[in-house]
């Protein structure tokens, strides 16, 4: 069974669905009025306000971690040393020695270390990777979101941990490279060392690039992908009900007779229908699979080791 | 009278519009059959194909210059050396040394040397700077630039020259500060060492922040500018037809009964009718006004030189 | 106290706000087990399968009507002769005569007899109505509506019982007027009788019109109203999140120097924020208003018995 | 050679595509000014007030027709009874006996009577026959237009003349049918008797439907054509740029399981390329085909035909 550690925003939506599922067996946090609340949701599920007690049950096979960021590293590396499999929300840490540790220890004991990366669950951007694996794009010159937004104002992580980790997973997901420089830059206006504008550039060994525009200062609601391929560009709108993926026939062009001369061409546009799946749903079923033995759990480990990696070089740009 | 020299491109514009206002004394172009198709259009004025015998010339009391980028330097410096007022097509100069030489030549010899930021004349761009002095937006934050498109492919000037300008122009126009820190990447991928894709990040003394995103290879068509002030938040957007400016009042806010928290607000949005106004007309309005004494011909040069200066600093960041 | 009859669909919202206002004081649904799963969030609420019982229950004083549309007339005069006060879903009865015989049941016995028009309780339709009342539009000449959409396909109402029934409520209420002239056209192509697509004409003694485009097999979703008044004219679109409401200085205009001939004049657009308050909430706060005697409950029966005089005239029209 | 008469607004764009096809031989008007104006940009055209001396020109082969629109019948008339083809703009006649009398004086003489519908030359417009011919929006149940703007105010044609001759050749081009219903409301508000704001409707032998929502007093400027097919529906949207014609996978369906109850489906939506030539050129080149020989000239006479009927019979319900 599954037991779930840390009821507070997001907690309780993992809790249904491993319950939806048939999975969920435990409950688990510090709050007892919280506890219950939730508890009294799934009958015949267990709570417990002690995180050692959980690990201590022979019955929980694998912790689900939605506490506080600051947390998440000291939590998931007990549970890989009680020998739990774990799905930990992001990021999993915020220093990659912190992450490098717990893959290592995934490693070792051979369990599965997830990060709740929500995005790379979602039907559209699972279309962007289908469109580049396909080959549909072209090579892939350039990536870059803006998340941006008059949106909650955070005083304890600035935009580039809680809006640009979103953007940072997919980017690296769909390139499926590690950056060789990241750069960023940005401002705190409004709380001392708190970024509310953040803007990062990154470059791959393979000469591609990607950057991030994120803010939480904006008069625009965006919540945007752009992929820039040789052959055609596609494009991930999250605030589309219904044109969540858009797909371009444009790209530059050689005519033989131009003398080499570049121009461009522009052709159809398809938005292809998308499955409104929820990603939370296709997450966890991911995480069961993973538990159950399919799939790559070294590679999904190292994913999201990679995340924190460049994170941590983008706050040292940042800040350095 | 009015002398225009480059006859390419933009050249024929600004002979229309000299021509309009009734001080179009002379045309000049190397090329020949160029020169006759154009001056056919305005009998009465003289025409040459060398620039020589323009400057000679004792009717001509200031030199318009919109000639390919890489001799606007020499042209400027020689009409300046001969006593003409100057106008020239946009940048300038492309070093620092270079625009800072020219500068110090006009100021010399007290004529005028203005660079034809044609955007400078937009009225929503005046319609921006307006609601910035007037205070309505309460102190600027944060500007950003987004100009990209699937556009022509330039080969021997880069995103930055070629698009970057033109944001630049406002940017500096509506801060009126010379940035502390300028960092430009991007990537060279249709010819090699021409950044088709340009991303830049100014830093001001003030602590105010700026952004450009600069593309030929993208499949949005935006020419759009973002001011965030700390009391609204202003948009001109030169795709819109009827909607070139929107303010809106969205900003963070401090509740007194939070405890300091930061919150947000959002109230009403107002896109105020700009003037239809052709931008060219009432630039070369302006020169002949700096011409005939009024305004401030000093700061106009002084503003040139300082986008210049900016370019020749991103463009280090870029290729160093 | 309040009892709501008929827990399907819309019931349990009207339940639940009652709830919230602490009124509600009795259930009934003829479904023994929908009376039960809803009666289950309620405790301290009496339940019933009978509406006999309710009726006849002392501390029930006003009744809410929530059945479906073919059982609203006969119960809610059921409701009147019992001496109760009734909130009844759209529309109160299918037929003029219908409407008519319950406005003079209330009126005789001094009862409130309010349909639930759901729109003219959001707050983006009360700005409509401030607008229009404060003169700021000018004379209103023409209102439409567009309620398109690839939607629910229904079988036993038409597109003007089911989608019509909204934007009449809504144009009744801001031209307060009832129409001289109600033209229906449109055609059943799914269903025998049940029209898909509907077009509406209405003219008012007063020379305005009205339009409404009703259909559910549609590519476009749009929920929105139009109002072009002499002066300005104002659009409440449903369909966006932040702009409900847009007023634009939009207007035809004789310029003194023009020798009578109309020209257009064009000015800022302004989009005032508009509250996010439920409807729903509002409607029944009203209704407990109306029932202490607060605000004019015979205008509020007679605005109702309009609405359904006109779809009465409408449906004749569709079918002569 | 061509003829073209009447060099007003819209004349010298005709003239001036057919002196790019190499026919431009005459040009006629009446004011002087006009005509020298216009000539002097085609050397080696001879130019005339009379149009009695156009039509004895023996190498006049065909005529032009772009005068004001109550003179059209009646120069067409006397084009072709001086055995000239004619291409008349549109409307060709006000009347449904008049534009009969000019469909058999044509067909009695074997000449070519075309009609100057420039959208039906539109690629967009193209595209949406080509999709419907093709079958590819199964059966079409419902065509209507919106064509609404705050315009230009006209005193002497009312909106359905001036505006609603557009969208009607367009739907009754691509349903290929005559109608058997038209209905026309609306009000003059301005002018006495010019009404500014129209509402058709149409009903077709086949059941099909059409609508127009015609205005020239609207917040909104729309230029639409929406077509409902039974499979698939198209949108062509003159106020796109890039975006003319949209294609929905959009549906009712009736899935076999579900005992005849209706179902929508909603698929992925496509954005064809269209062709970015110029309608004018197109209309013009088909007028020389025509008079080659090539094409259905009865056919394109009688098209014109209709589209006068279906505009007398809604000029007698709008103010029948």
């Amino acid at each position: 069974m599954i037991g779930v550690v840390g009821l507070g925003y997001w907690g309780p939506n993992l809790a249904r669905n491993f319950a939806e599922l048939g999975r969920l067996g435990w409950l688990c946090d510090r709050d007892e009025a919280l506890l219950g609340s939730v508890a009294g949701r799934y009958p015949g599920t267990r709570a417990t306000t002690s995180f050692d007690e959980l690990l201590a049950a022979d019955d929980v096979e694998a912790v689900v971690i939605a506490t506080p960021v600051p947390t998440h590293h000291e939590l998931a590396k007990q549970a890989l040393l009680a020998g739990k499999h774990v799905l930990v929300e992001k990021p999993p840490a915020m220093r990659a020695p912190e992450i490098d540790e717990l893959v290592d220890l995934a490693a070792e004991r051979d369990l599965v270390l997830m990060p709740g990366h929500l995005l790379l669950y979602h039907p559209a951007v699972r279309k962007l990777k289908e469109l580049i694996v396909a080959g549909e794009l072209g090579d892939v010159l350039c990536v870059y979101g803006n998340r941006q937004n008059l949106g909650i104002v955070r005083t304890n992580e600035n935009a580039l941990w809680s809006l640009g980790v979103h953007d940072l997973s997919v980017i690296l997901y769909l390139l499926d490279e590690e950056p060789s420089e990241a750069v960023a830059h940005g401002r705190d206006f409004l709380t001392d060392g708190v970024e509310d504008v953040v803007f990062c550039y990154l470059r791959f060994p393979s000469g591609k690039i990607a950057h991030m525009h994120l803010s939480w200062l904006d008069p625009h609601k965006m919540r945007k992908l752009t992929v820039v391929g040789r052959e055609k560009m596609a494009v991930f709108d999250d605030m589309e009900l219904e044109r969540k993926v858009t797909v371009y026939e444009k790209a530059p062009w050689k005519r033989t007779d131009s003398y080499g001369e570049w121009q461009t061409r522009s052709g159809d546009i398809w938005i292809p229908k998308v499955p409104t799946d929820e990603p939370l749903k296709l997450e966890c079923q991911e995480f069961l699979r993973l538990i159950a033995g399919e799939g790559d759990r070294r590679k999904v480990a190292e994913d999201g080791a990679r995340v924190v990696r460049a994170l941590d070089k983008l706050t040292e740009s940042l800040h350095g």
